[in-house]
């Protein structure tokens, strides 16, 4: 950085200042200076998550979707797309402040998004043809076949839509084309040549792009990345809820929608519709780019999958817990109502069991696993938790039925991480005072998951709850006898944004070291019935949406997360959509996502000997066996 | 024959008698007495061409699609479905009487619908699986997987539609299930193994019937043929007019039309109703038969193939006459609007050229030629007649332009082998009187393309028409002045169906001149370019519709068939749904097609030196060269 052109940002509370440069966005210079701005989306303007007040001085930026003009006027700012221009002063609100202890390790998913090296399984090749004359009146598709040939390509099967338009492309591009040309991978028997399918014949310009599309298809949301397949180039990554959220929250409350009168078409095309629309906000800033979608890949959990392609469900949650599809064949996504052309293919990421899904599995394979000798924890917090335990030469995992504690559900003030939660929560023992963060950073509306966390361990240090989650009596004037028992005033009606009080239940809590418990006595259930124990573990691994805003203190003092050193920990991010998106980029990936389901060795926990007397020692803050988390 | 239950039958008008069984068909009876009576549609009761009538005693027997009520009541039966029952006389009218002469070595199609082994290209076999227990929770897909490996099936393509009825057949049938795998042919590298695919899993009853349908897809008419794929049973072919007649007689008209607008879609749209209405007609005597059909194949001329795809024709008509697709990929139905499941897969008869098509390549695999060492000649008579000539070590081939009047077409009287057509025509030269035979047997409306050679002959052998094609003036009194030249009254209106005479003209002879000497030229070019003489063919196979009705002693009378010993002579009948059925019994003799394809050395006739001089030579009635004649 050249000194003469350098100026300083201040950044408020913490009063720190950072030298920066003309055009710097104001998260980088944040980021030099080690202060953590939330940026969920990797500061992609996605998310919306990372607003600043500026409050002295300028940057340069606009209003846009996440700042309505209004906001935009009081001095709001998105820090991953205001610049620096000169001297400033900048407020970061306690919403939008990172706990800086908690990702040490922490990557942004496009740091994960390498491959050793450019293998899709859709490929280009360019045919350079001669037109047909009278000493040599061939058919086209004869002239297509013998330059395919030349490229060792035989007996390759033709897309119907690509024989259509053949006559034309060829005549019109003087017989030299772009042959984009799909191979299927052979699982079960890789010595066999694989198997190639033409998807099209499309214009040899200079421009050699083509696309792949990636898709996260999770209960609650909805991720796309669009990645250059030639260059293996990703663009950020675009969501939304998913459509099929009106039809229940968790897997289960749609497996029984589904199963009811035309439930799982109407499940299926919901999906669908939230895929569709994540595509049309796709075609504004990559006009027409469907014509070069060839790939997609698809994670989700088992029950997602089977929405998707529209396979029933039902015998998911039915015991022996036997899915139709764990192991997915090629679908051509056009068939199921996607608006891709009929060229584009779908790989979708197999699943290991009922409950442990293609997306852990894409998750697994984007956390690298299966090349790593460190011995890893890799865990996704959810309704359903799932965990892996292992390294590169071995993998075991489970799933737990963690309840919805999480996620904001089976608790009284209970909401989804939306605008309006309470997310962040500080105790001042000595003064018996609590500071709210709340998301959106309006009126509180209740508690979501992560808010839950670290309202409980706050309060659990503060001395208000018992290591047995009952309130202590008479430990600060918030606690009061409400109508379902002892609970915890957060914030009166009057200072709310709805008409109740928000407050925290004994039952609540209870919910809360229930889910808790059932992910911590998974993985102690996986340590020991591979014969080691929680110190062993060398890293762990979080991932999906709910990592992001954990607090890896807090979820540690309430025992969620296993006692162990902080630089232990690293959260990945939407590894479900890194991993997706790994696999479009490379063939090897895709198969190595093959493996991943192959190596691992799946629990049953609730099956397993000794899961539920672990179960039942957690049922405490942090756990009856206090010396697990250095008490 | 046990003699006491023997009666006779007595067939007038040659007053013949032949010995019948109760139960026999009124066709067999005959057959056996050689009294040859016309069943162009081999004795299914679906063409209405061997109408007989009861003039004394009785059979057993009903109306039907071809005899109303009212001619059921005048005696009228068709020999083909009309049982013995016990004495009886019948008059074989002169349309239904077959030239017996003609086909001495005619076979019916069923005779060569045989082939060696049975090996569809879609196998079932039946899966046993374990249902899942809390032992083995594997997914349904796994279980199906493992037990086609067990076949040594692996990583079969799966069908969408399979794959979403999989949970509920399996559970329906205790995992025990049939599945149907396609196997598709390698034809590049058949080294390879061949890529399956997964089509459906049915209920595993002890009826294993499945089926394959061939397709016909003439220009003028469309051909199936329903066969079980379990006992390589075939079942009666049905036919009807391919509705693309609307949009023009031949191909090219047909090609012209889909170049405009939505011309291509509406031809398209036009041949797959005539299916659809096909397919529609099976299904009363086949109720269901769609489950259990897999397989189809179509065999139709270069632009039949192109317009069933919906794959723009118009390069076919273009120098240097490249068809846009030779060789075709497996297509399915489904998508083509065909009334099949999605589990059909359609393998479509390749083309060696713009006018050689599927439909010759077809004929060529149920003519054996690919397996017999005589030389021979087999030719489908035409607007495009197609020639081919070699035997199992090598196959020349060839279109020829002969223009519409084999069909009707540029004659002024012409139409269709229809209701009204004259077919038949016997010339007394004493008398100078004729008697006609007209298609189903009412009042004379026009001159089809047997008839017209009919008439030719008969008037060339009978010294009205003259070695140049003209009339011979004041030879006979039906020779007259008409509008267009001289003419031959054939039957005044007032012995008409229509209001105008039917007459013969004099560029009527022309048009047929040119037409014949299209062919014969053409079969003269290619035996001279393979260094032989008309004199070492040992054999002349004639296929397509036209054959059925052809006079085999008038077409080498006039020259278009050549100078050869009757015995010859060969009528095979629809070859091209018989090519095509026998690709559906067996992958070998797909297979063979290729390999026929392969081949075949196509010529095209207008570039090849000596074939205008032929041409020109040919326009004369037999030839220039009587001694080619033996004249």
């Amino acid at each position: 950085m050249s000194s003469e052109n350098a100026f300083e940002i201040t950044f408020l509370p913490d009063n720190v200042k950072v030298k920066a440069e003309v055009g710097e966005s104001i998260l980088e210079v944040a980021n030099r200076g080690h202060i953590h701005i939330n940026a969920s989306c990797g500061g992609e303007g996605v998310c919306g998550r990372c607003q600043v007040e500026l409050r002295e001085g300028q940057v340069t930026a606009s209003p846009g979707l996440y700042l309505s003009e209004e906001d935009f006027a009081q001095g709001l700012r998105l820090a991953c797309r205001a610049k620096a221009s000169g001297p400033a002063t900048l407020y970061i609100p306690i919403e939008s402040r990172a706990d800086a202890s908690s990702f040490k390790k922490a990557a942004k998913a496009e740091e994960n998004l390498a491959v050793d090296e450019r293998d899709p399984m859709v490929i280009q090749y360019n045919l350079e043809m001669t037109p047909p004359d009278a000493a040599d009146n061939a058919a086209d598709l004869e002239r297509v076949t013998q330059a395919l040939a030349a490229s060792d390509l035989r007996d390759l099967d033709i897309e119907l839509g690509a024989l259509k338009k053949m006559p034309q492309v060829l005549r019109d591009e003087n017989f030299n084309v772009r042959a984009s040309v799909f191979f299927e991978p052979a699982i079960a028997d890789p010595s066999r040549p694989p198997y190639g399918r033409l998807l099209s014949l499309s214009k040899a310009t200079l421009d050699e792009t083509y696309y792949g599309l990636a898709v996260d298809v999770g209960t609650t949301s909805v991720w796309v990345r669009l990645v250059d397949l030639a260059t293996n180039a990703p663009c950020p990554a675009i969501g939304n809820l998913n459509a099929q959220i009106s039809f229940g929250e968790d897997v289960i409350s749609r497996i029984v929608y589904a199963s009811k009168g035309n439930g799982l078409q109407k499940l299926q095309s919901q999906v669908i519709e939230t895929i569709n629309g994540l595509l049309a906000r796709l075609e504004e800033n990559y006009p027409k780019f469907r014509d070069r979608l060839y790939l997609m890949t698809s994670a989700g959990n088992t029950t997602m999958s089977h929405l998707l392609v529209g396979v029933e469900p039902k015998n998911i949650r039915l015991s022996p817990y036997a899915p139709p599809v764990a192991a997915w064949p090629s679908i051509r996504p056009s068939f199921l109502g996607l608006d891709v052309p009929s060229h584009t293919v779908m790989k979708i990421f197999p699943s290991v069991s009922s409950y442990v899904g293609g997306d852990i599995v894409a998750g697994v394979l984007a956390a690298g696993l299966y090349k790593n000798p460190e011995l890893t924890l890799f865990i996704d917090v959810g309704t359903n938790g799932e965990i892996v335990i292992g390294n590169q030469d071995w993998m075991t995992c489970a799933a737990c039925s963690a309840g919805p504690a999480f996620e904001g559900g089976g608790v009284k003030c209970g909401m989804r991480a939306a605008p309006g939660a309470i997310e962040e929560f500080f105790y001042e023992p000595a003064r018996k005072e609590h500071r709210l963060g709340v998301i959106g950073r309006g009126r509180p509306i209740g508690i979501c998951g992560s808010g839950l966390i670290n309202i409980v361990a706050e309060l659990f240090r503060g001395g208000v709850i018992s290591k047995q989650g009952k309130y202590v009596e008479n430990s600060c004037p918030q606690v009061r006898e409400g109508e379902d028992g002892l609970e915890y005033l957060l914030s009166p009606a009057s200072e709310s944004a709805g008409e109740k009080d928000v407050v925290l239940t004994e039952i609540d809590i209870e919910n809360l070291i229930r889910a808790k418990g059932a992910m911590f006595s998974g993985y102690q259930t996986l340590v020991e019935a591979v014969g080691l124990t929680m110190g062993d573990l060398e890293r762990v691994i979080i991932a999906g949406g709910f990592g992001s805003s954990l607090n890896l203190e807090n979820a540690i003092a309430i025992g969620l997360l296993p006692f162990l050193p902080l630089e232990k920990f690293a959260y990945i991010g939407n590894s479900s959509l890194t991993g997706a998106s790994l696999a479009l980029m490379s063939r090897s990936m895709w198969l190595q996502a093959q493996n991943i389901r192959g190596m691992m060795t799946n629990f049953e926990l609730s099956e397993t000997p000794g899961y539920m007397d672990k179960y039942m020692a957690s049922q405490f803050i942090p756990h009856t066996d206090g010396a697990l988390f250095g008490l």
